[in-house]
């Protein structure tokens, strides 16, 4: 009863060894993001996690589950990993966020044809980086080696989040009311939303290649623009969670303003958006005038430069602006809630034309 | 401003209203899995669950996140996808269980490159399905179509699961002691693991097609023998985790009993595992000769007949064993722990090897 070196399952693909060489120095990166509540390292069956229930009144668990979409293949052709983790992260992180929740834990997924140990240790230091910037223990997670499902250097990457409120401070639609003041964040360009599309723009469209310089731009590469990290909210935000007149918040990720915002719009309610109150980045211009995207649906493919709305209550206007700024952070008035049926109308007569020529 | 027949973003490949319509279906599915923690629906940024703590001394939250393996690539020859999800489930549920923890909810990923309405169906049906069976809340989920990055058919699925179990009562190494006895509960198959050999024996090396029946088996194809679903040994299980008797639990996955059993081994104990003592399915003898697979890398690879493996204190065995027939589960004894350098360690002479030719 003796192994081969090289067993058969090994010729079949898998390389068990391989993997629990990779998985030691993923541990390592997992324990780097380790918060008092972790109960468990890496390598249990299942991940053990003690929440702080002190001084809530009922504590809600909220969690979220996401992927990078194929902004995976934009990073396949920089031949960079290291950024989508944190994207993947930040994302999480955010949809629990616009329900009142600071995260607690996070779990990821990785599924490649053949497992290569340099691509998924950036991924999964992407993945710890966005964690401990997020105070989130990365609690565990799973590695697939699919052979003949994904193709060579392919990865799949997909992530869970789960965090807590106390259900009195808990964020949803029901203290949104009429004559609210809708309050942009900006984004840091498409965060992981409508990549089919941009691909299709700039790589086919345009013919142009990740090092060739967005047309226009500053001289940031096409494939730097593409994978700016999508950013988390939760530092310029969780201060202000405890605030009585932070109504709601929204994250801007595939479906745009348009299907976004009506997520927390009560019933008989509007947004009313202004364009033209905050500065959309120029890569959206290029992406709607080579794709021939009409405006209506730039709006529900793309976050346009928003990436998280707060909907505040007139009076605390002031104090929430300044709040953000003295985080570092600038928010657009960028409309208000109004009386109507539930979705979100533009008012196009504050946009500059002319920007598109810029 | 008005949206063409089908915008810019369909052409890109992905479908928008298509999802639309699609999610309407799978949000049916998830509210028949729904229980009274539930207090969102799909649809929110995040899914909210409230826990029951009241009973408990210090709740602790279990974790864990698993795909399907190339189990799928099965599923698609097959061309049923409605048993995976249930696979996942079972899977993730049983790896929380092994800790002592009770599921609370799931939330599943499903990656395509085009999501076909019929077989995504099929996909959630699955994982609602063994949701409502584990007494499990289908809390949320992401859908995400990947044009170019997966082929046509393929569909990935990755699945994530948190239980709760009071701290007091939580499974690990630490009441498993010399002496203790192995009792194994028999799989339903491959369950999720060594799917890219199985492939490969029946399909390449034997040429044979998933209608074809098992060879010397009793009829049963091996598109059915190779989609078993992986059993979910929480109805077995439940009525026996506040027992003192039961000192530990280990799921057989990936890593077979010779990598899973360690995971609850105090250091200086090792598992002494007598072959011979359960029943290997036919299916298993097939791979190891078709596949010229030593006994030391099936036992590695493979579950070998036993999904799960209860560590049992010597004078709870009569008892334990009884609970479990009461249920309708037959128990083994496959083994006891013993002093030695922590690993399994396999005892043939009990192997009938005549059983190779059966």
């Amino acid at each position: 009863m003796s192994v081969g070196e090289k067993g058969a399952y090994s010729a079949a693909g898998v390389d068990i060894d391989a993997q629990d060489r990779a998985l030691g120095r993923i541990k390592k990166l997992a324990r780097s993001t380790h918060t008092p509540g972790v109960l468990s390292s890496i390598g249990s069956f299942g991940g053990l996690f003690r929440p702080q229930l002190e001084g809530m009144e009922e504590p809600v668990l909220v969690a979220s589950a996401d992927g990078v979409g194929t902004k995976l293949m934009v990073a396949r052709m920089v031949g960079d990993y290291s950024t989508v983790g944190q994207d993947l992260v930040n994302h999480c992180v955010n949809d629990i966020l616009v329900q009142g929740a600071r995260p607690l834990f996070f779990l990821d997924y990785v599924g490649a044809g053949v497992l290569e140990a340099d691509a998924m240790e950036q991924l999964v230091k992407g993945v710890a980086t966005a964690c401990r910037e997020n105070g989130c223990a990365l609690l565990g997670g799973e590695t697939a080696e699919m052979p003949g499902f994904y193709s060579k250097g392919d990865y799949e990457l997909v992530g869970f989040v789960v965090g807590m409120v106390d259900r009195p401070r808990l964020l949803d639609s029901s203290r949104v009311a009429v004559g609210d003041i809708l309050v942009g964040l900006p984004s840091t360009g498409l965060h992981t939303n409508g990549y089919s599309l941009a691909r299709r723009v700039f790589f086919d469209t345009l013919g142009l290649g990740v090092e060739d310089p967005l047309p226009g731009g500053d001289g940031r590469s096409i494939g730097e623009e593409l994978l700016a990290i999508h950013r988390s909210y939760l530092g310029d935000l969780e201060a202000l969670l405890d605030h009585q007149g932070l109504h709601a918040l929204a994250h801007i990720t595939g479906g745009g303003l348009t299907d976004n915002l009506p997520r927390v719009l009560p019933r008989g309610t509007r947004a009313e958006v202004k364009l033209g109150t905050w500065e959309i980045p120029r890569v959206f211009y290029l992406l709607q005038e080579h794709g021939e995207v009409s405006t209506d649906e730039m709006l529900r493919v793309f976050n346009m430069g928003l990436g998280m709305v707060l909907i505040v209550a007139q009076d605390s206007l002031a104090e929430i602006l300044a709040s953000l700024r003295a985080g570092g952070t600038s928010g657009a008035v960028i409309g208000s809630v109004a009386k109507g049926k539930q979705g979100v109308v533009y008012d196009l007569s504050r946009t500059p034309e002319a920007e598109i020529d810029r």
